[in-house]
């Protein structure tokens, strides 16, 4: 797997451990801190340490959750570096899931106004998705990424092992990103997706997905234009997201969330942007497959549409959806109402 | 007075708050804030609203004082972007001394990972050094600064008038930024300074101080070298002031705490650096004359070495001072042992 070169970092593949092993070792740092969550210290951070011989560092552990991806446990990730004694020539490796990889990656960032931070991810969604882009960022009362700030890590490492503990469920959650980067600009991929085995997604495809976020960001770093493509689905499902956090007990996964927003935005690409029956079915074919059924009420498309208005990708009252003209096409931009966006809910809930 | 062009943005003087009405009309704004605390709210606001004519603006009031420069009033500027429905074209200004500066600047670039942000400082020393060179920030369990961002405003305007309303011991608090401006680069500046009505400083003197802080922060953008030029009394300074600001009733204010850090850096620079006697007492009359004497106890060493270890300045154990060869020269990177340290305490004790 070749390694991709991103804006000023890399991020590799291939032996990925052993690269990261290398890069503390050749950076001149004064000490690193490993930020991770019980999960991944309990199955990812042993596959690092075993590679460390020994080498020092402090641990810093946050509870696993988009619940706690809040600004108290971040406050507790800054006083640990201060507790630690972190300067601003130390290293802050976070290894964890886009929980961790985007408070972390936070946390580094403004802690003495920018430390220096790699990006471990240990998720499907993360490696595929946080890894590389350079967003960082915090939720409040429930507003996903309402704070952060735009900051590269040093370099990122993609290690296929770690998928091996995550529950299918995480699988599917990342999943979804890579079906929507073959939907929005490679329908050759998407082709090729739709005939792997998506229980298990091969390292070529993760590097694909990589390759193809990649490209995007490097053209748009501030998402003033075509990085908005990489906003497909998510309009209407970050609105999903954010009323099952709130509402459900055991609440969706981004990429579950994210899958009922491809096909709603799906729907509205249909109904004026160009998209065909055909190729609505067809995606609504292998989501629908492939991700279990959401109930969402009428009633709640006030609060729904509430939460499209409060996403911090919309400027004034408007509501954009990036749309599909064809697969592996797509429109930025487009203003939807909100009776385009209810009717598109509405699809959803009778198909 | 000529406008400073600083790092893509400008530094106004002349009608300085119709220079901020023009800005605000010609910025393609979706709404504008205005940030400020109880005192400028009564004593600067009205001078901006005068001129706004009937523009619209919602109001962020935070209480005044370096103790509430905390995450948790900068929660609380969050939040109110958040109901007043703050989006990514929104303007945020900053009305106040450093304290609003600082905070307000790091709320504006966390806010949805940033925002344009404009300076209106409105304290002396807010004007001559918090104005200019992009650092925003706020403090940690009393650790000043410790969380933060280098952002540039997209503006910066500064009305003399605002002084006007300025309490004496805050006139007081700026000077000294503007003595050490002199002593580390401009000699003719400090002689200036010292036959000048240093109560009421002119616009001229302001002026003068702004475009010295602006040259050295755009060599050095970063503080990887000479903006540590910046650093000269701070290091000592800044520890006296954390410790005042935990320990006493009515703590030091920031200038009052940089005077005696210059005193005692001074001191070290006579014993190594080259400063001569004369110099030093030269130094040391001007200081004195103007700032009251502190009472520090040999019982605090302890502490205010701590204190200078956690600096965010320092990398590793050691501790650096910037200091001076000679009036109007410096020398950056000067490790300074801890017996030095006390030594230059001990000098200021016994004045
Ligand atoms: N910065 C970006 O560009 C970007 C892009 C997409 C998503 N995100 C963010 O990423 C977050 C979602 O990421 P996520 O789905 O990785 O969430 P997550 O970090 O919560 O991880 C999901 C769960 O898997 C566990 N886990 C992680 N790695 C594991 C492993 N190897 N084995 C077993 N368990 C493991 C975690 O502990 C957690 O319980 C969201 O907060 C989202 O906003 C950021
Ligand atoms: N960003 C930087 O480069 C930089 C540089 C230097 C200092 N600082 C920061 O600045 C802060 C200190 O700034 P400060 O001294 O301006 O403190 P401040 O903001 O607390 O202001 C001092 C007091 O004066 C009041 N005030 C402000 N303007 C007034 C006016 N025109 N009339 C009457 N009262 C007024 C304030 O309400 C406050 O009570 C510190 O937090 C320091 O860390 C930042
Ligand atoms: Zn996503
Ligand atoms: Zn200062």
């Amino acid at each position: 797997m070749n390694t991709i070169q991103s804006d000023n970092y890399a991020v590799y593949f291939d032996n990925a451990l052993d690269e990261l092993v290398n890069f503390i070792k050749k950076g001149k740092y004064t000490k690193f801190f490993i930020l991770t969550d019980e999960n991944t210290g309990e199955h990812c951070l042993p596959l690092l340490t075993n590679k460390l011989d020994g080498l020092a560092y402090d641990l810093i552990e946050v509870q696993s959750g988009e619940e706690n991806k809040n600004i108290d446990f971040c406050v507790g990730v800054w006083k640990m570096l201060i507790d630690f004694g972190a300067d601003r020539k130390s290293l802050m490796i976070n290894l964890g899931g886009g929980v961790i990889t985007d408070m972390g990656g936070f946390a580094a960032s403004t802690y003495k106004r920018g430390i220096d931070f790699v990006q471990v991810p240990t998720t499907l969604l993360s490696q595929v998705d946080a890894s590389v882009g350079g967003k960082t960022g915090i939720d409040i009362d429930g507003i996903k990424n309402i704070i952060g700030t735009f900051t590269m890590p040093k370099a990122v490492f993609i290690a296929h092992e770690f998928l091996q503990s995550l529950p299918p469920r995480q699988i599917l959650s990342g999943l979804a990103e890579m079906l929507k980067h073959g939907l929005i600009v490679d329908a050759a991929y998407w082709t090729k997706l739709k005939s792997s085995d998506l229980k298990n997604p091969s390292v070529d495809l993760v590097h694909r997905s990589v390759e193809i976020k990649n490209e995007i960001v490097l053209e748009d770093p501030h998402e003033k234009g075509i990085r908005k493509a990489l906003n497909f689905g998510h309009t209407i499902g970050h609105a999903v997201e954010t009323y099952s956090l709130l509402h459900d007990e055991d609440s969706l996964s981004h990429g579950e969330a994210i899958a009922i927003g491809m096909i709603c935005e799906s729907y509205i690409a249909h109904k004026k942007a160009g998209l065909t029956l055909a190729e609505l079915h067809e995606i609504v074919a292998v989501l629908s497959n492939l991700y279990p059924k959401y109930t969402i009420n009428e009633d709640s498309f006030d609060e729904l549409l509430l939460n499209m208005q409060k996403d911090k990708k919309n400027v004034g009252n408007e509501i954009n959806c990036t749309l599909l003209t064809h697969i592996g096409r797509y429109s930025i931009d487009n203003v939807c109402t909100a009776s385009e966006l209810c009717d598109s809910l509405r699809y959803y809930i009778n198909l």
